[in-house]
């Protein structure tokens, strides 16, 4: 049974779940970071990202300061995309200014057939952080646990960073598949026992991020990262002292590919904003719930904007019929310059504007 | 009556306008291109990019470069997509390594209300070189004419240069429509204009390139790019000397919406790789043609592979059937890191396989 306190607000797990709820829940990817001051405050004390991200401390006081701003329905855990990778013994660092590298990236045949899976035991610190801010919540919110998605993962480890083509992975990928298979069947395996693990310390949903699976062409995105997400929720667990866990699956560019991203096994599909919500109600029916879809940008609108740009995507989606589900988010991570009042202006529209569309017929 | 010299490959302006062909025509976006050793001998000569592309005997002997090559159905105008704003005075330059900037970009309300329709005369050296050009194939293939769309053209000229998350225009878009509109209109009747004048001089079918539209969210996206992309297509010349000149839209990343894109009065819509060819086919029917879609990092796997992969793009399409068109292209452009004998494997490729499709029942 589990020791931690009762959930006050489950509206995220019912909306996951395609329960009714009796507003639109939302929360932002990245809702944790450096748009915050109070957050900057925190990393200029950690010294460093990882520094940051590897500390439960600092994890737990990081994940819960967006919260004390803003009446969101859900917290994510703070860590680092790359984390598996770095676990794996890849090496990661963060060079100034140019997001993180791996020190040891793969490139030849024998640095991907000496690939081994990661020791948990080295994750601890995610693991524990998990468990020191659903702690710390006390029940506020749900806390979603997150992993990258293999193909995500896989693209970080062949590129060694970074990529806007990504061309050493797909020449890879065309030239070698069977090598490409051999790091996602990996990678799969370890995603699934790392979001278990987060499970298991208190996750009460959790993410995959398939950042990079849209830059695959139709074909290659199917059997180079929907199988492997496919893969890892088979194995997922979905079910924790009797509670349901829900899982969704984001990938980035992926609207084209949603009736295929929809037929997984996720709980719930991300959508990015040039998607129509209306459409992808449409198609999903009653398969999975639908999380999205603001464009970022328009944070960097005034509020008045900004809240007709929450109605259009609230409206688009329409009132949540029974057996269907929408969690109001981004289509993307906050930037880093978003006004954080924008963002205030933003989850009240959500949680308003919902609210008096259900009481309509 | 035209002075040039009868086409003896039609079959390129034929899949555009959905007539039968022996085979499925080849071009590839940026075919003149630094991955040429022959492009970087010539630029070299020229000095700079800038002065290659404002010079037409430079234009024109990079444009047949690779015809020299490749037996390639169609050769297209080389040149720069900034030309029309930096006949508006915005001050194209190229930074070192760092792509296209404008000295003026547009950032205030002054600044876009002082924005005037650019003096085509100072246009004249693309114009010219189009009329070299056309005279120099000797009607071996068609000449493609082209220019940015009135969005993606926007976004150079509001951003000052390139862009990863296109804030700067967004904050506009969201905040002040109006000036965004004011823009979109001088360019699009700016862009008609440029067109017209390229048809004029020789144009043979021409391009509209959206690069950026996919950035857009949907219903922005509509708004402040498709509908002026219509815009231009009601105004071009769509005969010249009692020959259809058949135009192209490209919206990079648009495939969700192709429906929409099918709809504005275009012969042809081009896809990126993302876009399941044998889906896109049933949804547009005997509307357009289709353009695209191999993933040009595909052509950094050795000819076997690439073989397949065209065989898969072609397959995926199928064997067109009457009032049906389709032009095989890359996704996007070439890289500057191609061998150029994987273009070679490829146009091979592509004229092989669908002379045998077309022979099959």
């Amino acid at each position: 049974m589990s020791t931690f306190a009762p959930l006050k607000n489950d509206t995220f797990l019912r909306a996951l779940l395609r329960q009714p709820t009796d507003h639109t829940p939302v929360w932002l990817m990245r809702q944790a970071g450096r748009y915050l001051p109070e957050y900057r405050a925190t990393r200029e004390r950690a010294g460093s990202f990882l520094g940051l991200a590897k500390n439960p401390d600092y994890a737990t006081e990081v994940t819960l300061q967006p919260l004390e701003r803003f009446p969101l329905d859900a917290a994510i855990l703070f860590s680092d995309i790359l984390t598996v990778p770095d676990a794996m013994g890849l090496g990661l660092y963060f060079a100034d200014g140019e997001g993180p590298k791996f020190e040891r990236p793969l490139r030849t045949e024998a640095d991907v057939m000496a690939l081994r899976a990661p020791d948990l035991g080295s994750l601890d610190y995610v693991f524990n952080a998990v468990t020191q801010i659903r702690g710390a919540l006390d029940g506020r919110v749900p806390l979603i646990g997150f992993s990258g998605s293999p193909w995500t993962l896989a693209c970080y480890m062949v590129e060694g960073g970074g990529s806007k083509e990504f061309h050493t992975i797909k020449k890879m990928l065309y030239n070698r598949p069977d090598l490409m298979h051999h790091i996602l069947a990996i990678n799969a395996a370890a995603v699934a026992d790392y979001l278990n693990a987060q499970i298991d310390a208190g996750a009460q949903a959790v993410m995959i991020f398939d950042s990079w699976g849209g830059a695959l062409a139709d074909g290659a995105y199917q059997q180079f990262s929907l199988a492997y997400m496919a893969q890892v929720l088979a194995k997922l667990k979905r079910d924790k002292d009797g509670v349901r866990i829900p899982a969704v699956v984001f990938t980035k560019g992926g609207g084209l590919w949603l009736d295929q991203i929809a037929d997984i096994g996720a709980d719930a599909v991300g959508l990015d904003w040039t998607v129509n919500l209306g459409r992808a109600r449409a198609l999903v029916g009653q398969k999975v719930a639908l999380q999205g879809n603001l464009d970022p940008a328009i944070l960097f609108a005034n509020p008045d904007q900004i809240r007709a740009e929450v109605e259009t995507v609230l409206t688009s989606y329409g009132k949540p019929a029974a057996g269907e589900g929408h969690v109001f988010n981004l289509g993307h991570g906050i930037s880093q310059f978003t006004p954080p009042e924008s963002v205030s202006a933003m989850v009240e529209a959500v949680h308003s504007f919902s609210r008096a569309q259900r009481a309509t017929l």
